[in-house]
């Protein structure tokens, strides 16, 4: 909790937030239960990160109310992590932080990622609205699909679910 | 430069965006230099971190084409710290992230900061739009007031002009 520490003479509610979802990782993590990752050893999987740095940084998101552990399996105690409404509500800072990067970070290739509105399949802007309906789109309406700018290094079973179209929060399983 | 190491595995527009600003302290500044702290001096004195952190920092964010140093006095030589085109458009991120933190973290006092949309003197609402106008406002349109949750456990003399309403990248000097 070293950024804690580090920000608390700032009385900001960008410091406050940094303080909460800052820690490296953590972003991605939530961006993995976005994606519909919940296990333990499938955000392992497809984040690559050591365990111990996992661990530590599921256990500050449930903490701060961001993922709810979930048990889904009695025997063996098996749970799960989802995102609360709260951890939900941080969809259009992790958009507006991809679309950034999409813009400013993206090869030749055009864009790693398309979100389309799953009503109208439309693709969304980089302000998360859709053009046909004129309005914004929350996340469990956005469906994602490989952009013609991504790379595919990776070939965990995550990264090779998330070669085919998956509509965001439903469950990714490897 | 260890985040770019870390999530190198990473082919995502999230990730990318991390390595350039998701090092401790480096949205904060970003957050500055929105609200015109352009100097070295004022964002030590308003940031209140250790000197070397803040001038790798800098330097990280100069080396990404976020800031851009000008020269505004030939001697002795003394440079300031600019947005670029780039840079600014990081600000949808960072309000995103901001308001987050203004719901989520905020005492029952009410929001910290206070945006309203210049032309028209209307708050604009959590995802940036203005209610008068009916569109987006960009930062440049954007005048900072402290809300009534500020606590201002900060005395330096950026802390204390932005106690006083103040037009975005407008200068803000000690």
């Amino acid at each position: 909790m070293g950024a804690a520490r580090d920000y608390a003479g700032q009385d900001c509610s960008l410091a406050r937030t940094l303080e909460l979802v800052g820690e490296r990782w953590s972003l991605l993590i939530i961006r993995d239960a976005f994606f519909g990752v919940r296990r333990y050893n499938d955000f392992l999987a497809h984040l690559d990160l050591p365990r111990a740095v996992l661990a530590d940084r599921l256990a500050l998101l449930v903490a701060h109310g961001i993922l709810a552990k979930h048990r889904y399996q009695l025997s063996p105690p098996r749970e799960e992590y989802l995102l609360t409404d709260k951890g939900r509500e941080l969809w259009p800072a992790l958009y507006a932080l991809a679309q950034w990067g999409e813009r400013h970070t993206t090869a030749t290739e055009g864009r790693r990622r398309v979100y389309r509105h799953v009503d109208c399949g439309a693709e969304v802007d980089p302000t998360g609205s859709c053009p046909n309906c004129a309005r914004w789109i929350p996340p469990e309406d956005l469906e994602l699909s490989p952009g013609p700018g991504i790379l595919r290094p990776r070939t965990d079973p995550i990264s090779r679910a998330l070669e085919q179209p998956h509509r965001l929060l439903e469950p990714l399983t490897s």
